[in-house]
């Protein structure tokens, strides 16, 4: 997608210090972090967000979820906890349109949500 | 896991509305909600946490999000947004040691995460 900001990043025209990477993968540090350890996963391929999944795509989400754990393990949040966020759409505050997940720890998170 | 209220949901030791179901999965609502639409998709197979996933089960992670798709869409906030929370360990509040994703919608989510 010739203007998504995270494509950009996986193909190098935006530089980024990947901390993890394979074939579908890669893993960055978010720029504005919201907690110690504040990782940003998507995959290479183009997704909007969970609502355009198909099928064919299955095998991703399990990749990602791998890498996550592979990256807490080397953050050192195994053992204390990390969560992981996949934002869809306004309501959730989905910021850049190519499907990622927030991998955060580092501190307690707190409650599930912000209260209103 | 005998000690596992998942566990026992899903096996019907204790009553509980699924709102999906297929030969992996089941999902229901969450008893004490955190937003109008907030949903607990779980694996049947017991497993603690990301921390325990193998390859092998590379699988249920891509049905788990195909689930949530489904589910958004039955409940009216697939255009309006969602949010997926995996909770793993102390720091990150898991409160069932049974691998679960929160499913949350219905109004603006606010923040990542509380402000501390």
């Amino acid at each position: 997608m010739e203007d998504c900001i995270f494509c950009k990043i996986v193909s190098g025209e935006i530089k980024s210090d990947f901390i993890y990477e394979d074939d579908d993968i890669v893993a960055f540090l978010d720029i504005s972090p919201k907690a110690p350890v504040h990782v940003l996963i998507i995959p290479k391929e183009h997704i909007n967000a969970v609502y355009d999944l198909g099928s064919s795509q299955e095998k991703i989400l399990g990749k990602i979820h791998l890498a996550a754990q592979k990256i807490a393990g080397r953050k050192g949040i195994r053992e204390s906890g990390y969560r992981l966020i996949c934002n869809n759409g306004k309501d959730a505050g989905q910021e850049v349109e190519h499907l990622h997940w927030h991998l955060l720890g580092g501190k307690n998170l707190g409650g599930l949500i912000e209260k209103s």
